[in-house]
């Protein structure tokens, strides 16, 4: 488009340009350090909840005890969607892929919403908590459906983690199981400039709507280079199918040069600190009610990888352990991205709030390469 | 996100940033030239079709004639969308915002294509083809269904531009008519990396679906400082009313340096070549059937506007001509911003496609200005 910049001054995948401030989230790749408002991820998965995680990225602090227990009811009571989006999701066609069915029904959502086309800051809020709640009945909805279940009506007593966990298998979890899937959750709130929260910031700094911003990310999350990769990592569980089998495969594959699913990161050169938090947990529960298969899998590849290519900077990332933790509570691989999103709306929200406080347009430029100096050619003296 | 930027480094709205190569258009805002292909826009506008601009778009070159045809036929037999989606549209909310409405139409246009999820070259462009010819059945279908009207059959045998008139308006447009609203179509088929291409470019980075990058670019398009410009347009003209009373609301306006819709453009400096066309087009119409009132306005505040900040390199834009355009073809204003997106489909099929071709997940960096060595403080703890 312009024809001033040189090829080697190409900015490509936009590495390494800041295009605008936050106070969200910090992370330093080197060292493998991840902080919401400068608090370390591990004290957040620690001692914080999904709500509180919410909260404080909406907010950029963290609630009082009244502000959060506000909040918390804000949520619980925001859960029902309307029935008409309900039958709609119903009537989906069970091949549908499931990203593609959240995208289509949280765009429908803004339909019915009165307050969609309010994009001053206190409704950009409103509508935030509004889909922080709703996510969680529109997956567990869309879940069902393409399962050919009956949805299961969202419960005002049970915790925004608890909830989601009922509303998708239509049992109760225990409490263990409904911490460890909140710690999952808080987990994936944000992740700074990630691709799908980058997304929904283009389209926001048009001015755009809440649900267009949201829209937006729902279908960059999708793609396999970045939501998707938790689901690669089961299907290649699923490949070396025991625990015997894994090491024989993994050294194949790194003898051949091929790419092993959920190693390395484009940010973090270092152990990437959610990886951490999540393998820890999984030993946790490993010690306790034995090892999986799926488990025992990870450990192998884990040793192997940290062994060949550590020094190098390339380590399992997150992706690498939720797989096996959703897995582990009975969730099919083709939710783990939904799963993901019910995480990231936080953050994509936030982001949004935050940026179109100081909007400015997105309008990158391209080097044009193309054909210089030409005409219209008439059809017929075309060859 | 990172600490190493300094504030005065922040690329903000990503001005001059050159992220990628492409072969599509060229634009040099200063000598006001817009080229496709390396041929001028104002060459298209008078020699080719929407068709054709499309076809060379997604191939990169022109096509022969027997190509040109192939392709025409292949839109001409792919209009028809499912009944099951033109029943779910015809139940939206009459209140919903025509853009959401066409958003969510969109999505669901994917889950009833089983092809939605082939990220192959081949299957982006058979599902672009479709999606150009399906834009233009789906917006008729949403403008009927939310002004309480029926949908209307695609007709085969009627140009792209014909057919979509005939659509939302039950009657077939005069030759006139259809060459006009064919011109305006093939004037935005693209425009380099705008906001609504480049969030449309950020989903496929990640290589999500076709579906995907072109709901994302709707979102995009909707907003009001990108999409909604022509629409903003006629709302001043509206306000204004007649002729006589022009002079004086635009130079209270000047005076008061308030903002003018369809005045000035990011890009251009000069005169826009797209409102050079679209001008003498509408001259051309005024000469032959008397000038409309929209036209008489305009007139007058383009003598204004050219006078008093031409010299700063302020010009009315594309958004300032084609809104009138529209209202002379009896297109009310809410489907001014769809209309943009019937046109644009081309442009942000053609630059998925070609990125893709090339492909690097985007994921730029936001400078950290929060907190920093925070630690997570005891509910009970805090004020």
């Amino acid at each position: 488009m312009t024809d001033t910049a040189k090829p080697n001054d190409i900015a490509k995948g936009l590495e390494g340009v800041v295009f605008t401030e936050s106070k969200l989230t910090f992370i330093d790749g080197a060292q493998g350090i991840l902080t919401h408002l400068g608090i370390p991820i591990e004290e957040w998965a620690e001692k914080s909840t999904f709500e509180e995680v919410s909260y404080a990225l909406l907010h950029t602090k963290l609630p009082s005890a009244a502000e959060l227990a506000q909040f918390d009811a804000e949520l619980r009571a925001n859960r029902e969607v309307p029935a008409k989006l309900l039958a709609d999701v119903a009537a989906y066609p069970r091949t549908a892929n499931p990203m593609q069915a959240l995208r289509t029904a949280i765009s429908e959502l803004g339909l019915h919403d009165a307050q969609s086309e309010d994009t001053s800051d206190e409704a950009r809020y409103a509508i935030s908590v509004r889909l922080i709640a709703q996510f969680s009945t529109v997956i567990a909805a869309v879940a069902r459906a393409l399962g050919g279940q009956a949805a299961v009506a969202p419960r005002a007593d049970l915790t925004h983690a608890a909830n989601f966990l009922y509303m998708l298998t239509g049992k109760e979890p225990t409490t263990e199981q409904a911490r460890l899937f909140d710690i999952a959750l808080v987990l994936h709130a944000d992740h700074g400039m990630n691709a799908s929260t980058f997304t929904a910031i283009a389209t926001a700094s048009t001015l755009s709507d809440m649900y267009s911003c949201v829209v937006s990310a729902i279908g960059a999350l999708k793609g396999p280079l970045h939501g998707g990769a938790n689901e690669a990592v089961m299907g290649m569980l699923d490949e070396i199918g025991t625990p015997d089998k894994a090491e024989a495969y993994i050294t194949a594959k790194l003898d051949n040069k091929e790419k092993i699913m959920g190693v390395g990161h484009r940010v973090y050169k270092n152990f990437d600190p959610r990886s951490r938090v999540l393998r820890d947990y999984a030993e946790h529960v490993a010690s306790k009610e034995g090892k999986s298969n799926y488990y025992q899998i990870l450990e192998t590849i884990e040793r192997i990888v940290v062994e060949r290519m550590g020094s190098r900077g390339i380590y399992p990332n997150v992706d690498f352990y939720s797989g096996t933790v959703y897995a582990d509570l009975g969730i099919k691989k083709e939710y783990f991205t939904p799963i993901f999103a019910l995480a990231r709306i936080s953050g994509w929200c936030a982001s949004v709030i935050e940026y179109t406080r100081d909007n400015r347009l997105l309008r990158p430029d391209a080097l044009y390469s193309g054909a210089t100096n030409q005409h219209y050619v008439e059809l017929k003296d075309r060859k």
